[in-house]
C-alpha cells in the first residue's frame, strides 16, 4: 500500500473551515466543492453591502464593477494569465457556448471533438452541425487511457477542414488527464495555411493542475468556480488567447461600450466583450474567498503534489478490493478515480454510500463510479469509504 | 395636488420587511429593487442545505430540480401561464437573446426595433443583422409618449420582409406603456403569409402590470427577478409561446435529454430546453420569497393601483416645481417618471440627492432622470425627494 501521512495540523485547520466537511466522507469534487465559511461569509457581506448602499446605486455600481474586475484578476493571477483575456461566465458550458457561437463558421468546417465529452457541449456541437452544415468528426481517447498516444490520435484526425478541436484537460470520466500542450502545438501547427483553434472544457482541471494558460497557448479554456476551487455555484470564467478571433453572440450591456447618447459604439477591449448583463455578483467574492484559502494553503504545484498523493493512496486500495476494478492501471495523474464493480449495480451503492454520508457518483459512459480527492481529503475519509464498498460488496 | 393617503400600517408592515429601506429614499426599482429579509434568508438557508447535504450528491441533485420546477411555477403563476413556457436564465438579456438567435434566420429577413430598447440588447440586434445579413428598421416611439398611436406606429413599418418586432412593454426612457396585446395583434394578423413574432423586453413590466401572458400572446417575454419583483439579481426568465418555434443556441446538460449510456438524444419538450448549465440555485428560493411577498400583500390589479395612485402623486409633485419637467404631459400610466431640469445638469443633481440617501438615475436618451415608485412607496419618501430637488434648484 502507498504510504500516505496522516493528515497535518495544517489540512486539519483548513478542512475546519468547511462547514460539515467533518461530518461526512466526501468525493464529489469533480461535481462541486465544499464552500468555505469564509466563501459563504463573503458572500452574505457583499449582498449586505449592496442593500446597504442601494441596490442600484451610483457607489454599488461602481463598486460591483470592481468586484468584477477583481475577480478576473484574481483568475488571471491563479491561470497564468492577464486579466483581460478572462471572461466571467455562469457556468463552464456558458464559457464553451461563448467559444464554439463565436467562430466564424463555413459550410463544410469541420469540428473534431474527443468521445470523453459532456453530454452539454456534445448537444452544443450537434446544434452547431446543424445550423451551420458543418462536419463533426469523432477522435476516440478512451481507449488511450491505458496504452496507446492521446496527441497522434488526435494529430491522425485533423483534416484540412478542420477549423476547431474540442477536449476537456482532464477527461471527466475516467480522470485521464491529456498533454494538452502537446495537443495545441500540433493543432496549431498543423498548416500554415490554417488556422485550427483549440477549444479546452477545463471544468476538472482548475483547481487541480498548477497552469499556465500563457504558457499552454490553448485558444480557448472555459471552467468553473464551484468544483475543484470550491467556490459558489454560478460563477465560472473563460479564457480567450489574444490571438483568436471570437465574436460576441449572447450580447448585453456589459459586452459593449457606449457613447454619451447611450448608443453602443464598440465590443469591450478585453473578455468583458463576451459577458453580458446582471450577474449574481454577491457571489464573486465567494469565489475570490475560496481562491485565496488554496493559494494561502500552498503554491498550486505542492496542492497538486499533495492531490496525487492522496489520489495514488485511494487508487492503491480500490485495486487491492477484491470484485473492484479501477479503470486506469497505474496510479491517476489527478484526482478523479474511476472504478467499476463486478456486480455492475453502480447506482445502488452510491446510494448506499450516500446514506452513510460517503458521497461518490455514477458515470455512464463508460459505465463506472467515480470518486474524487482533493488536496486535502484524509486517508481517514479513504479508508471510510473502502470500508463501506468492502462491507456492501459482502453483503 | 393628487390626494395620497399617508402610508398604511399595512404598508409600513411590508416596507419593515425590507433592510435598509427605511434609512432612504429610494426610487431605482427599474434598476434593481432592494431585497426583503425573508428572501435574503431563503438564500442562505438554501446554500446551508446544500452544503449540508451535498454540496454534490443524489439527495441535493433532487433538490436543486425540484427548486427550479417550483420558482418556474410561481413565475408561471404570477405571469398568468403554465410552468412549462418558463425559461429560467440568468438575466433579461440572456432571455431576449435566446429568443434572438433561436429564430431561424435568412438573409433579407428583417427585424424592426423600436428606437427605444436597452443598449444591451440594441447590439445584440447589430450582431445578429451582421452574421445573417439581416435588415433592421428603426421604429419612432419615443415621440408616442404624449401623442401619437405606437399601434399605428408599428404596423406602418411592417414589411413582407419582417419577421421580428422587438420592444419593450414599459419603456426604459420615457415610462410609457406600450399596449402590447393590440401591437401582438397588429404583427400576428399582419399577413397570411407571414409569421412576425414579437420579442418584448419585460424589464420594467414583469412586477408592475398585472399579466396574462397566455392571452397577451407575445411570442417571447424575457424579464426579471431583482429589479420590481425584488428578488436577487442573477435570476431571470423567458416566456416562450407555444406556437413560437425556437431553437436552442447556448445549450448545456440542463437543455437535453440522455438515453441510459448518457449521450444526449433530444432536447427537453419544456422551457427547460433553452436553460444552460450550473446556476446559483439557492437564489431561486430568494425569488420566490420575494414574490410571495408581493402576492400575500395583494392581487396584481390592487398593487398596480397602488402604484399608478402614488405614481400620479410624485408626477404630479415634479410637475409643480418650477424649473423642472416631467417628459409625459399626463400622469404615468407605471412607475417610472422621467424628468429634466432646466440646468441639465442631471447627473451632478443625481449625485447631490444620492449623497442625501435619496436614489434616482440619469438616463442618456432622451437626456433625463428617472425616478421609480412602487406600490410600497410612501409619500413622505416622496416628499423628501421633492424637497431635495427644490432646495438643490434654489442653490
Amino acid at each position: 500500500m502507498t504510504s500516505v501521512s496522516s493528515a497535518t495540523p495544517e489540512i486539519e485547520l483548513l478542512r475546519s473551515r468547511f462547514p460539515y466537511l467533518g461530518e461526512k466522507a466526501y468525493f464529489n469534487y469533480g461535481g462541486q466543492g465544499p464552500m468555505p465559511r469564509s466563501a459563504i461569509t463573503a458572500i452574505i457581506d457583499a449582498q449586505d453591502y449592496i442593500q446597504k448602499a442601494g441596490p442600484f446605486s451610483g457607489a454599488v455600481n461602481g463598486w460591483l464593477s470592481q468586484e468584477a474586475s477583481q475577480t478576473r484578476s484574481a483568475i488571471a493571477q491563479e491561470l497564468g494569465t492577464t486579466p483581460d483575456t478572462i471572461t466571467l461566465t455562469e457556468d463552464v458550458s456558458v464559457g464553451c457556448n461563448i467559444a464554439l457561437w463565436g467562430m466564424d463558421w463555413q459550410p463544410g468546417d469541420q469540428i473534431l471533438m474527443t468521445d470523453c465529452e459532456h453530454q452539454g457541449i456534445i448537444a452544443a456541437v450537434r446544434e452547431l452541425q446543424r445550423r451551420f452544415e458543418l462536419d463533426v468528426s469523432i477522435c476516440p481517447l478512451l481507449n488511450t487511457l491505458n496504452s496507446g498516444d492521446p496527441v497522434s490520435t488526435i494529430q491522425q484526425h485533423l483534416t484540412p477542414k478542420t477549423r476547431l478541436v474540442v477536449l476537456s484537460h482532464i477527461l471527466w470520466n475516467t480522470g485521464q488527464v491529456l498533454p494538452l500542450a502537446e495537443i495545441v502545438k500540433v493543432c496549431h501547427e498543423f498548416s500554415a495555411d490554417q488556422q485550427i483553434r483549440v477549444l479546452v472544457d477545463a471544468a476538472q482541471s482548475v483547481g487541480v493542475l498548477p497552469l499556465n494558460l500563457t504558457h499552454l497557448e490553448a485558444d480557448f479554456y472555459a471552467f468553473t468556480g464551484h468544483k475543484w476551487w470550491c467556490g459558489p455555484a454560478g460563477v465560472g470564467g473563460l479564457y480567450v488567447r489574444p490571438e483568436a478571433q471570437l465574436n460576441p453572440t449572447f450580447i448585453g450591456w456589459r459586452s459593449v461600450i457606449t457613447n454619451a447618447a447611450g448608443d453602443p459604439v464598440s465590443y469591450q477591449s478585453d473578455g468583458r466583450r463576451y459577458e453580458i448583463a446582471t450577474s449574481a455578483v454577491p457571489l464573486y467574492a465567494g469565489l475570490r474567498s475560496a481562491i485565496a484559502l488554496h493559494s494561502q494553503f500552498a503554491p498550486a504545484e505542492e496542492r497538486y503534489r499533495l492531490l496525487c498523493d492522496r489520489s495514488a493512496y485511494l487508487w492503491q486500495r480500490l485495486t487491492d478490493l477484491p470484485n473492484v476494478t479501477c479503470l486506469k492501471t497505474s496510479p491517476p495523474e489527478a484526482g478523479l478515480i474511476s472504478f467499476q464493480i463486478d456486480s455492475g449495480k453502480h447506482q445502488s451503492l452510491v446510494q448506499f454510500l450516500e446514506e452513510k454520508d460517503c458521497f461518490v457518483r455514477t458515470i455512464l459512459n463508460p459505465n463506472c463510479i467515480r470518486a474524487c480527492v482533493h488536496y486535502f481529503t484524509t486517508e481517514s475519509e479513504i479508508d471510510a469509504l473502502i470500508d463501506l464498498i468492502s462491507y456492501q460488496l459482502n453483503q
